[in-house]
């Protein structure tokens, strides 16, 4: 089916292929959320290159357990310490495939399977390129989860925790999202906006239509909560973020009966914003809202928005962008979520990764000219970050 | 378990007391659409009377088939006819009776069973009246149908067109459904606001929340919509009618996902209305509101809005409710719906009968004294509207 080879055992010394590895990794079906052979795979590929790998297991169902893997190679003291970021787990393949999407195939120029450009063929990228990169030009690690695209409360949060308690501190960290638009290397993120999920409830009391000054009826308060709501402008957006957006994603009632004033009504909205505002501002200001309409709402904060400002960090990233590619990479804030919502605590996180069209979609695929574009792209960071 | 006697054989001229004609009825089970031994024993009480009895079946499943009774005793010619409507069938009886509902039971001053006011009760003042009103007085019919608390497609409809086929034209209609509140006596009801039902659908985009330009969210159109529809006073009431009054009854969208903005949104609205409106009418500036906000909207009309103005018919039937019980009657139009909307294009219809406290609920009963009450008030309308 192909002509991909195995990734070398690990007491092979030499230095698989970007192509090798990535094909490897895809092989390793790993459902959020991951553990296992997945990340066997992924020590097989680090140990040899002289990379310290931790792996433990967090949490418990329904999220969990989740696997974690942290890996180090240390350069002389005092040097900095340049961390990849990412997470091993996929979604679900769904139906549809041309190909099985366990079973990574190379037609043409892509190679095929869940994962590849989201995101093991951005860590293999990664492990080609720490291979390039010498052991004493400075300290190199991987951060990487089996729980990015699910819950992820025992993912990158668990590595957070295990590093500090051992006192690891990166100077930068670059996560391997796929943030590629149309061709690798026209986007990079700088940031995210945060987002907030909003539960509106009102009670009213039940009562027949015919009757309706016995009754008190909860659409009524909740239709002109959400008029209120969707006028509400958040901002303008500000140099690097587009305008906060407030969108109302569900109601309901749930009530069959046609002459019937229902007891209670529920919505749900999403929220995401910039750094011009907090999750739990947005919250309180919805709360209120809410009461004055005679509803309540609870506000579940899935990540603030965070944003690391463009400078040295973002500079030597567009350099060798731009080396590799002759683009000039967008610095963008746009899209969902990542982990790099909670790695910003840590560090300066910036996104850098292949194209995202196929990502979470049937047929998955990743040109093979892009992984070895990345990993000479990532080559070049991680030279240059040491040397910052 | 209880002291009423079995309703006499059909041979049997005499005139038996309405607590008995109610006990026979009410032992029938009958819940909508009903057929069968209801109708047997009804026209076993009609028929000794010197009523000629028709009886029909009308639709199919899952509406019917539902029985119908149209029975006449004609005066001289030339003579009036005052024609009794009502309905056998009942609604189901649902849990926690004290004794079981198509089981009579006499408790104190009290007959229990399912239909003892609604209307089985009735139905047996009325056949307790005719027994008491000279055949010689004039013509009198009862218009019976099974399926009055249901769809009501195959009923009253029906009767209506088996009686304008024959030519049978009733000069006045009671409809005997429960209408008295705290005291038999209390109230009738002249007239019935119309009732219209209207399905609101809006299409959208389906898109994920952080690319809202690439969505087109449903739910904001329906919210402006239903703000709009809330915000419309349809008038102050009338003389005889309370304002007409809109509820939003239910709100369907069904999207799980926290992050999407959904494909689809919909709403149900049920508006009550006097004779300022009409169905139709109604229905278009609903769907012209919804047209407006990117819906549409599907009107589904129960019912029009009808007066029997206070006259003739509303006199005699006060002058006999204040001879028996002292009481003047409110004339009403509020309330919900029943067959008096159909009946309203026959003839002048007024409605009157038990007190409704137990409509519809477990341990449904009626007070041996209304009964017999009833019967008496039922006596002198039949005879003042045929002498009228
Ligand atoms: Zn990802
Ligand atoms: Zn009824």
């Amino acid at each position: 089916m192909t002509d991909i080879q195995s990734p070398p055992a690990a007491s092979n010394p030499a230095v698989p292929g970007v192509l090798a590895l990535a094909h490897a990794l895809i092989a390793c079906e790993s459902i959020t959320p991951a553990t296992g052979s997945v990340f066997d795979c992924l020590e097989s590929q680090l140990a040899p290159l002289g990379f310290e790998v931790s792996r433990f297991l967090a949490g418990e169902a329904p999220d969990g357990p989740v696997e974690n893997l942290f890996a180090i190679r240390r350069g002389p003291a005092g040097s900095k310490h340049f961390a990849f970021a990412g997470h091993l787990d996929v979604v679900p393949p769904g139906e549809g495939w041309t190909s099985a999407p366990f079973a990574p195939e190379l037609r043409g120029d892509l190679l095929y399977g869940r994962g590849a450009v989201d995101m093991k063929g951005s860590i293999a990228a990664m492990v080609a390129a720490v291979a390039q990169v010498p052991a004493d030009a400075g300290t190199v690690s991987f951060v990487i989860t089996g729980d990015e695209e699910g819950p992820a409360r025992y993912g990158t949060l668990a590595l957070m925790d295990f590093m500090r308690e051992r006192g690891e501190n990166p100077d930068l960290i670059l996560v391997g999202e796929p943030t590629s638009v149309h061709r690798l290397g026209d986007m990079m993120k700088i940031g995210r906006r945060g987002s907030v999920n909003i539960f509106l409830d009102v009670e009213g009391v039940q009562g027949h239509v015919a009757y309706p000054h016995l009754a008190d009826n909860p659409i009524t308060k909740l239709v002109a909560m959400l008029a209120e709501l969707d006028a509400i402008v958040l901002d303008e957006g500000t140099d690097w973020f587009q305008a906060s957006n407030l969108e109302v994603t569900d109601l309901t009632v749930g009530n069959p009966a046609h002459n019937v004033i229902p007891a209670r009504a529920s919505a749900r909205i999403s929220i995401r914003f910039n750094d011009l505002h907090t999750g739990a501002e947005l919250g309180a200001r919805v709360c209120a809202i809410a009461e004055k309409h005679g509803g309540i709402a609870r506000p579940v904060i899935s990540g603030e928005a965070f944003l690391t400002e463009p400078g040295v960090f973002s500079t030597l990233l567009a350099d060798a962008i731009r080396a590799e590619t002759g683009i000039e990479p967008e610095l963008s804030t746009g899209g969902g979520t990542s982990d790099a919502r909670f790695l910003k605590d840590m560090a300066p996180v910036i996104e850098f990764g292949l194209c995202n069209a196929t990502m979470h979609k049937r047929d998955e695929a990743v040109a093979v000219a892009d992984l070895e574009g990345l990993a000479r792209i990532y080559v070049t960071v991680v030279e240059a970050a040491l040397k910052a």
